[in-house]
């Protein structure tokens, strides 16, 4: 056979995958948005099922045979060409479920699902010794997972690279190591000034206006209906069928405005990732982002650095004003603008400012790694986490329910995914530096209520590559440099400086 | 192997085909239901994979084996016992799917797409001869169908046979010849009367009050919204996802208040038929209704001989009148229940009232057993048409639009379909007469609005044995005859001597 036909006969099988693949984000789609409670059983045989056969069509023999026979022909190709990109993703996610034993897949399952009962209890009742042999045996399956990976040069390293593929312990220390001294020194300095007021952001917003007004402003900066929705759930969250069916979902609080409005934003953000993604790499597995950072800079990028900027709501407030006159009449643009960017350390991670965010993250990452390098053990986690939470922010949790136990993630056995979260920051301020050179009336476009340049921007320099390059790689050719957090500081400086006047 | 071992073995294979079968149904209802339009080809991609899955899965040798290897256990057993029954099931369906040579599955893909496609723009503009050429395709391909089947007593058998198991063309003749001149005979009675007056039902209803009215009744007849839903479609359908997840959809008029109420009552009827099955037929090929027919009969039931009875609205029609007052206010319920059983020969199927819908049926399966005969050609389908549509109704339809290409089954290559409707309306009288001689008191206990011993009696004679038995065998156990038209003859007559007065 043809190399070509070989590569074609590739992309059938992964064709059929992604295929699954997308069935499966659509029975969890349902699943947090209509499905009956009656029907939670039989969807985990639905979701089981058709993961084991994702699993067992991915890891097939065929698959590593035809990746092996097709080196040769990708090493004469261009290392950029659709072709190239593709054999090595897969190759590289290939690695990734089929050095997995079988017994270790079950193994996994069996212990996040009593992990994450256990942890819903002992979150709720601040009791963390009954959660602590729980997440010993998840850390145990964490250096289970990094020994199929080895050598490496941290057992941190194979898991970190799940989320953030080629990224490297070495990187994220360096990176963080650099930021954490300078954010700690920012959230003092506005911590030493007189507070911003947003109390106007508790008051009780009618819940179907402020979903009404979500959808206008999203539709007005150009998500296209024709190909997503926008549903209720309990934790928000984008799904993607494929490239002409990219969905979000959104919670909404009566008595707090923020969560549906700057949800909608975040969500939408995920949303036109995957939508700028070239056509042609839908049903291959180059159709997704980069990595879980440089998604999450696309949904911070909406959320905060445009949807939390002066000119956005230049532009967006009069309209808001007249949805919530009641709420927002006498609140000059100036004031809401303060309010909607206040900072204040907090014990909760999802509700932090975007100012504290990071800190909230670095803990977290730090404490995975002390775990991962034997340096610190399970039992010891609340008493390290008040430590230095005390040290970051200011303050300690009262208890480990507002502290060590309020996550999902390490229940659910995802450990390694926290630094995306912050990575992402850090690159949507890079790419916003780069925008803003590239496009030096951006703000004045936005004030006009133009997006459609800074999505091109976003689109042609960041989207249509989906998953082709890491996510070091993207940043490095998008922005001459990797990923680092200067950028990050000088957005936080700039911006804070000139709210709170120091 | 023990022979237990291998029927776990078969069940097990089951189960992960009635998982990937359930999510296709998820694939479908979403597609119905909420899917934006961008989403529509990637759809095809997933549900082509899916089923491409199932079948291969489905006709596998593993089952062939385990299925033959069972035969002499099963041969010992119970006949009615749960293994035995789903032995006997399964072969019927493994032989019914394995018997299609993969080149004649694809044929019928190619054909039906383009036929659908086809007959959507014959159908607006009224052009049969554009259409003919796909027809005669379609039905050269039921030919080819018939003949994986062969022998057979008749051609017409074996596509029959996919929705009605085991039932026989001579049968259905035998039927339904017994009943047309009955009841071309009711309508030339009824015809010769003066008419009713069912103007109220096409003044303008509020959509979301009609949506809610439905609710109400449904919920408090015994349907579940723990374990089902209901939303909005364009073809009304129902839909199961296993046992603990059975969602009925509806479409509501604003001008034609009977669309959404008694579509709400005919889908939940079939909801219910689907709740009731025994658990322990879940996940296997008995979680399903006897036959299309059987299950045609509980929505039938649900839908006019309770939804359009006089007791059902001595209950429900006060509160019908509090929603709408300035429609129904001045309407008396005598008046209201004639107008909701109003008949009037027409022309379109899907809009026939309770007693001219099975000749709009009779006429459509006489056709579908000439071609299969060879005794009419699909280029005389249009005069055969009008010819019996006289004859039948006594009137004419004035183009074909309105004639044969009104339904969108045959351009998707069911033949063999039709009988099933029929047949329910026929069941679905044969099972009231047993309820009421069961339940003497069942008109009162329906005028209090009492529903659960008629539902006990349902789900105990009919809904349990989920896909146990062949629908003759099923309705000779629970009604002591076979299929036949005497009861639902009686009903009819009864019903309309009263309303019409003859």
């Amino acid at each position: 056979m043809q190399p070509e036909e070989k590569f074609q006969q590739l992309k059938n099988l992964l064709a059929e995958i992604a295929d699954l693949n997308y069935t499966v984000a659509l029975l969890g789609w349902d699943q947090q948005t209509y499905m009956p409670p009656g029907g939670a059983e039989n969807r985990g045989h639905h979701l089981a099922t058709l993961q084991q056969i994702v699993h067992t069509k991915f890891v097939a023999e065929e698959i590593g045979k035809l990746l092996e026979d097709l080196q040769p022909f990708v090493a004469q190709l261009d290392p950029d060409s659709f072709e190239a990109r593709l054999v090595k993703v897969t190759r590289h996610d290939y690695d990734l479920e089929s050095k997995l034993p079988l017994d270790f897949v079950a193994d996994r399952a069996m212990v996040t699902t009593a992990a994450y009962a256990a942890w819903g209890k002992a979150r709720a009742g601040n009791d963390f010794p009954s959660f602590q042999p729980h997440l010993e045996k998840i850390i145990d399956l964490a250096h289970r997972y990094a020994e199929f990976f080895a050598p490496y040069d941290h057992p941190y390293d194979p898991l970190l690279d799940i989320f953030e593929p080629g990224m490297k312990t070495k990187e994220i220390k360096e990176i963080f190591g650099n930021l954490r001294p300078q954010q700690v020194e920012l959230i003092r300095k506005i911590s030493s000034r007189p507070q911003v007021d947003d109390s106007f952001m508790h008051l009780t917003y009618d819940e179907q206006k402020q979903w009404d007004i979500g959808v206008e402003f999203v539709t007005e900066m150009g998500y296209d209906w024709q190909h997503g929705r926008q549903d209720k759930t309990l934790h928000p969250f984008t799904t993607s069928f494929g490239l002409g069916d990219v969905r979000i979902t959104t919670r909404v609080h009566p008595n707090y405005m923020a969560s549906a409005l700057f949800g909608t934003l975040h969500e939408t953000g995920h949303a036109m990732y995957q939508l700028g993604c070239d056509p042609s790499l839908d049903r291959t597995l180059l159709f997704d982002g980069a990595s879980s950072g440089v998604h999450e800079s696309q949904s911070r990028m909406w959320e905060n650095l445009v949807g939390r900027s002066y000119p956005f709501w230049q532009h967006f407030y009069p309209r808001l004003q007249e949805v919530f006159p009641s709420q927002l009449g006498n609140i000059s643009l100036e004031a809401f603008y303060k309010g909607i960017n206040k900072v204040q350390p907090s014990f909760i991670r999802v509700e932090a400012d975007e100012a504290t965010y990071n800190l909230h993250i670095m803990l977290r990452m730090e404490l995975e790694i002390s775990l991962m390098e034997g340096s610190i053990a399970v039992r010891d986690l609340p008493e390290a986490w008040h430590t230095r939470f005390q040290e970051y922010l200011g303050i300690t949790p009262p208890d480990n329910t507002k502290g060590v136990l309020q996550d999902v993630h390490w229940s659910s056995g995802l450990i390694g995914y926290f630094p995306s979260y912050a990575l992402g920051n850090l690159i949507g301020a890079q790419l916003w530096e780069c925008i803003n050179r590239d496009i030096p009336d951006l703000s004045d476009q936005i004030r006009r209520g133009e997006f459609a340049p800074w999505l091109a921007w976003l689109r042609e320099n960041v989207h249509r590559h989906g998953k082709k390059f890491e996510p070091q790689e993207l940043i490095l050719r998008v922005t001459g440099s990797k990923i680092n957090p200067a950028a990050y500081m000088r957005y936080l400086e700039q911006k804070y400086s000139a709210i709170y006047g120091f």
